[in-house]
This record gives C-alpha cells, sequence and structure tokens, in this order.
C-alpha cells in the first residue's frame, strides 16, 4: 500500500525523502489558488521564482509578472495574488513569471520528487485522482507562513488523506493530525478558520471573498505540474 | 495580554524566540512524564543530558542514571523510560543524570528562556498555574519524535492553550491547531491517539499501561524547573 505523508512546514523539509514521492504543493491563502485557477482559465505555463528580481526581469521576455510579498501585490509586477485576477480572458495562451513569499519556496524545496503538482481546494478531487493513479508514494508540503505552521494548508493536507483514506497508510504523526482538523472543520471551514492568523492577517487587508473562494472545493478540474522547472498542464 | 504560542518540533525552534518567555518542555511518551513522576516522588534533582557517555559518566558522581534511545532502555543504565520505574521510594532525595531521544533536545533548545518547566499531563494544571503566575509570553516546545511533529505532546500543547484562553492571545496558527486538537481527543486521549505513530511504536514494546499513565491528567502538583542547567522543583 502506497503511503501518504505531510511536511507541514518547508523548514521541516529536511526531514522527508522526496526521491520516489508525487510532492502535492500547497498554499491556500493564496498562491496555489491562484495558480489552479490561471490553468483553469487558459494560462499556457507558470514559471515559479524565489526571487522578486528574477520574477520581474521575466517582462522582457514577454511574461505576465505576478508577485506577492506579505499577501500584498508588489509594485511593477502586472498581477497579485487574488485569485479573481486570473480569470482575465487576456490571459489565455500566455506565461506567468510568479513568485510569493512561501509557496515558490516550497517547490523549490520539493525538487527531485517524481512529480511535483499544485494543489488547492479548487482542485482537491483533480489532484487526488492524480496521486491516486500515480504508483509513488504521496507527500504533500505545506507552504505555511515564513516557516511556521498556518492552518489552512494543514486542512487542505487534512482534506486529501481523508481523500485516500483507503488506499493509502499514514506514515508519521502529522496527516493524522490534519485528518483530524479538516474533519473537524470540513462542513464550515470559513467558520473554522476566521480565527487563523493568515485570515485575521488577510481580513485586514479586505479581502473575504477571496478567502471563500479559496476555500470552496472542486471548481476545476486541471492538475498544474512541474516539467523542466515551468508548471504546465496537459491539455 | 500575555501571547502563547506552539512550537510543533524542535527543528523549527529556529523560528521562535524564547527570550522572555517562558518555556513549557514537553514529550509526554515519556520523558516529562517520568521526570514529573520522579519528582512527584521525591526525587532531589535531574541533570539532562544530550548525550548518552556524558550522562552514563555521571554515575561516578552518585547519579542514578536514565537513558532511552528509540523507546528502549540503554544498558548499562539504571533507569529507563517507564513512569513507574520513578516511583520507587528508593530514589528519593537522589540525583538523577537524564538522557532521552527527544526530550533533552527538546530543553537543549529552550535555553535563554526566562524560565523552563517540565509538562507532562500529569501536572498539567500544575504547569498551568505556574506559568499563568509568570508576567512572561508563553511557549509551549513539542520533543516530537526525531524532528516530527507527534499527536500526543501537541495534545498536551491544545490542553495549555485550553486553560489559558481566557487570558492569552494565540500567537500563531499553532497553538490553534493544537487547541482543536485537544478538544477533539480530549474525553478520551487514549482512544484518540491509538492511531499515532508513536503510540504504535510503544505499542509493539508491550507498554500500553505506560501510556494510559502518561495521558492522565493532574496527578502530580509538581512543576520541574531548569536552574542552573539542572531541573529541580521547590519543596
Amino acid at each position: 500500500m502506497k503511503t501518504i505523508d505531510v511536511c507541514l512546514s518547508p523548514d521541516l523539509m529536511h526531514l522527508y525523502n522526496v526521491q520516489n514521492h508525487t510532492v502535492v504543493v500547497v498554499d491556500i491563502l493564496r498562491a496555489t489558488s491562484c495558480m489552479t485557477t490561471a490553468f483553469a482559465h487558459g494560462i499556457a505555463t507558470i514559471a515559479p521564482f524565489a526571487q522578486l528580481q528574477d520574477c520581474l526581469a521575466m517582462k522582457e521576455k514577454g511574461y505576465f509578472t505576478a508577485g506577492e510579498r506579505d499577501g500584498k501585490k508588489v509594485d511593477g509586477f502586472d498581477l497579485g495574488n487574488s485569485p479573481f485576477e486570473y480569470q482575465n480572458p487576456a490571459l489565455k495562451g500566455k506565461n506567468i513569471a510568479f513568485t510569493t513569499t512561501n509557496g515558490t519556496q516550497a517547490i523549490v524545496k520539493s525538487l527531485g520528487a517524481k512529480e511535483i503538482v499544485i494543489g488547492s481546494f479548487l482542485n482537491l478531487s483533480a489532484v487526488a485522482t492524480h496521486v491516486r493513479e500515480l504508483p509513488y508514494d504521496i507527500l504533500v508540503v505545506c507552504a505555511g507562513w515564513k516557516g511556521k505552521v498556518n492552518l489552512e494548508d494543514t486542512l487542505f493536507a487534512g482534506a486529501v488523506v481523508e481523500k485516500l483514506k483507503n488506499e493509502t497508510e499514514l506514515a508519521c504523526d502529522a496527516p493524522l493530525a490534519a485528518q483530524h482538523l479538516y474533519n473537524q472543520a470540513k462542513n464550515d471551514m470559513v467558520a473554522f478558520l476566521s480565527t487563523s492568523s493568515h485570515v485575521k492577517r488577510l481580513g485586514k487587508l479586505g479581502i473575504h471573498k477571496d478567502i471563500e473562494f479559496c476555500l470552496t472545493p472542486d471548481q476545476y478540474d486541471v492538475v498544474p505540474r512541474l516539467v523542466d522547472n515551468v508548471l504546465t498542464v496537459s491539455r
């Protein structure tokens, strides 16, 4: 039986072996929710960057640039970190260079995996189906917040564990804790998360609509995959 | 209002500032449960050691030696890691040199705090009262398992958060997640933990009695404190 594991923070990635694993990278608020939305609306590729400057430099190569630091859009970038910006028909067939506080780092630390996919509640069932069909053990990597564990990414990890519970074995306590939290939260995730630190932080930025959208399961059936350091989907 | 925070693994301690904090170190199965039991039964001091050899060398200085690796007593040591061993009247007034897989490391990484105390379910209310009376912010440091998050230490952290919820502010999502898990588990922690990795690991060693005892709240009212690198209690 395949195992399923959860890394609750990129700062714990040294404890996990990504080789022979499918890695699901998650940054619910809001990087991976934006990426999922972008692909569902026809973006061709997304290139992730850890550094702002490297990302911005892609503008010259015809890329749209997307950047967020501390939950806010960065000056000089075309796109911020609201999923609704990525529903724009003008982006169809285009390429995006993307950098975020936590999400990109989680991708970089997952390099070496058999496959790296982008997960969010928006494509939860599609991701579960995809990792189920691959022959590899599964590791969900939570982007967290500056190294710290966050609740929304943990809930998503728990949702994946719950979806695959009859066909995987839990590798340690982190997937079990995530699964318990998800089952406690699933009937009203918005309410469950209302006291979480990131939701409070984003609430101050006035983006309740974003939060509600990012917590809505199964809006899209795309599964963005990292191929040659660029995210893409099979069309 | 004071803040309360939870570090879910010693490998995340670089993200936390211990200065001006009371740190509660917890390793439910079984180091801090043993330490609590030992002090409740009259031990004078416990000196924590990271290295087995350093610990064993204290035998010459008249210390009882207590050592565990991977849940098993170490050859040549007087005591293992079962709390029942520490109820022995022969230990009254004596000193112990103690080393464990995870617990000692959590203490070492907490050095620099205003105060370091030893927490377990066995002395839960006593610890809550103690940290409540001190003027410092509170950080619960979970010993975990070789860097990974474990459920039993997380539940204890959640129990402390729950006890202090009306007089502290949550510093981030980790205390919130721990509190949710504790509230889900509290009516039957033995059952809740029955699928956890460490309980399964220890179950193979045949120590169900130990596990049940370590999950029983408020058996003792001692609060072991680190003073000059040695654990002691006020008598």
